[in-house]
């Protein structure tokens, strides 16, 4: 799996809602009404990111989940994290 | 809920394993087999801290998990971070 390049990344990153690339990762952010809504999403995206076996790196603190996404053997971002991108985006719209 | 003493933090620390006290918090990792183990043994802490009205500030990468406790209600370390901290041992002594 290639790594993208910056231009490449800033392309993609348009057709997203509200992530950004830094330190060669794509990152977002998302607040829940409370604990159970956002560890439930979370479980969600936990199944597809298994089932496309490229994980997330994330953090969870009460209603808030902040996820990074990096394609660690290719050393930066590449179509897989887009693709994960695209899935926890559906998830998240679905869940509204 | 009172905030604990950095004296009766450590006391505490003894009956646990693997915990350390840093910046207002205890913290511990655990790592698992791969993403699925470890994000399994998350879903079963969510359920018991959802229980217990009290939830981690963790974060996952892949088949790691790092965990920090404390109450931000008191600004520091409480009994309920202990409490948390102990079910969260039993469920991962439990999976082994």
């Amino acid at each position: 799996m290639k790594k993208l390049t910056e231009e490449e990344i800033y392309k993609k990153l348009e057709s997203l809602q509200g992530w950004e690339f830094d330190n060669n990762a794509i990152h977002t952010s998302f607040e829940f009404e409370d604990f159970k809504e956002a560890f439930s999403a979370m479980v969600r995206i936990a199944f597809e990111a298994e089932v496309q076996q490229h994980h997330p790196d994330w953090t969870n603190v009460y209603n808030q989940v902040e996820i990074s996404l990096s394609t660690h053997d290719a050393g930066g971002v590449t179509e897989k994290d887009f693709k994960l991108a695209e899935s926890i985006e559906s998830i998240i719209n679905a869940g509204e």
